[in-house]
């Protein structure tokens, strides 16, 4: 017995010429309630991001950084696979999945504050597709290459379109010049395949890349067409920005390190089905199957 | 027979503790007629630089950069040790001794639009101590560590006070995210001394090293103390510095290449002696010997 093959919206990781195609799916999701005015939403639809200047308060900021530090200090965690190093060191660069890891983060990633925006723009119920808590180290702390979430989600985790939003919130300065955030305005309209074979290029050579990263000329198509812009900020700013939106960050020689909470909401009409370009699905903490039905 | 040994106000390169030593000499000599206004000589004296939004016409800016693509692609230039690649790559990161590769670029070396300026901080005539002309590319261009051109000039060439500048030119836009030129303002007035043992293994371990860079801790306190500035400004834009003030830049993941012109004038009554803290002089093309007499 065969059935028939899934339709794929967004091919990708084929071994042939990779072409540039336009996004086929909103960004914002009709019109609905929520925190962003309609101007807000006008311009989250037409750049793929929106920025808060304050979503956590002082304390806030400072309880979650003591949970930071604790989660470094915890041997157990440095031990597990929830965890990632920085590259060359001992030194810890996340942590996933921190629903699970305490209850105050986890009182954080159900927060209205935060759900309420994203189910304004999804158009619909959202629940929680990946989140981490990340540390880049002052003096060396390591760049991280343009990609975009959906093209891995889609290939890895089976994610069927861009309905989806990532929340960055900002427990220390965002200085320009200590590996902020950079985004490319509007690339979020373009899909970018990327070809299997530079995927598996990049893995083996990075030792640590778990995303795709496209071709020069497509980033050089999208930087001159786009620019480039960088989400700098003071502890508790943060930014809410499109799945399919080109982004990544250089590296930080300066002494000033960097530290955010990063949760991605997916639309409960968007769950997980099979991997469109991989044998087996990503684990859990990369990749959350344990969502609400679609209802 | 013994001679007496020299006078060294600024030791370095010691293997015991570094300990940080407020400067003992004047960022800017004097008052002397020039470009720069009062008001700019004494923010220069208080930050250690000064911007110039336009110190090169659009027409030279092209005219550079196409002497600097000629460069890059010179056969015997690649293999001579007048450049500098990329770290793991063929690419070419800079060249040196300008003024003997070129007519085009010795016109400028020795332009009054810069001469006048150093002359005017440096409170005598001048003459240049090194110059190079740097590419910087895009996807992956290295960061530079924090250092004090000083440091390694007094150690390894031989100047014997911070009595210098250096001049640095923007071929192409200087943004706050593609590896621009980061300083300390105001860190000119403390001198950091490196370590041997570190200069040794940062050697050994970066390869390309040939500055000194000085502990971490010593960098958090600067920074803490001075914070960071990036030096921003499209092509024709230029910045003067001091040689003890306190410099890096960060790596560059973004499709836009840097490219800059960069000349060191020093002071005709601080020309070089025998390194303080090296058994050899560094080459000429990294150190010029060939200075006129003090008068």
């Amino acid at each position: 017995m065969t059935t028939s093959p899934r339709a794929d919206l967004y091919p990708t990781r084929g071994s042939g010429e990779t072409v540039a195609r336009p996004r086929r799916a909103p960004t914002v999701w009709g019109e609905h309630p929520g925190p962003l005015s309609r101007q807000e939403c006008e311009n989250y639809a037409a750049n793929g991001f929106h920025t808060f200047d304050s979503l956590l308060t002082a304390p806030e900021v400072v309880s979650y950084l003591a949970e930071l530090q604790q989660l470094r200090d915890d041997g157990e965690l440095r031990t597990s696979g929830y965890v990632v190093r920085e590259p060359g060191s001992e030194r810890l660069r996340t942590v996933f999945d921190i629903g699970r890891t305490s209850a105050t983060l986890a009182a954080l990633v159900a927060s209205p504050r935060l759900t309420a925006a994203a189910q304004q723009v999804l158009g619909s119920e959202v629940y929680v597709h990946q989140s981490r808590i990340n540390f880049k180290s002052g003096f060396g702390g390591a760049e991280f290459d343009w990609h975009s979430d959906f093209e891995t989600w889609h290939a890895q985790d089976g994610m069927p379109r861009p309905r989806a939003v990532s929340i960055s919130l900002a427990l220390t300065e965002n200085y320009a010049f200590n590996g902020p955030l950079m985004v490319m305005p509007g690339s979020h309209e373009t899909f970018v395949p990327v070809n299997v074979t530079d995927f598996a290029e990049q893995s083996q050579r990075l030792h640590r890349i778990t995303v795709g990263i496209p071709e020069q000329r497509h980033l050089e198509e999208l930087a001159d067409r786009h620019g480039i812009a960088q989400i700098t900020g003071p502890p508790g700013s943060a930014v809410m920005f499109d799945s399919n939106l080109m982004h990544g960050s250089n590296g930080n020689i300066t002494p000033f390190p960097r530290a955010n909470i990063f949760i991605v909401y997916n639309s409960v009409e968007n769950v997980l089905e099979d991997p469109f370009a991989a044998s087996h699905p990503r684990p859990r903490h990369l990749a959350n199957r344990d969502f609400p039905p679609t209802g």
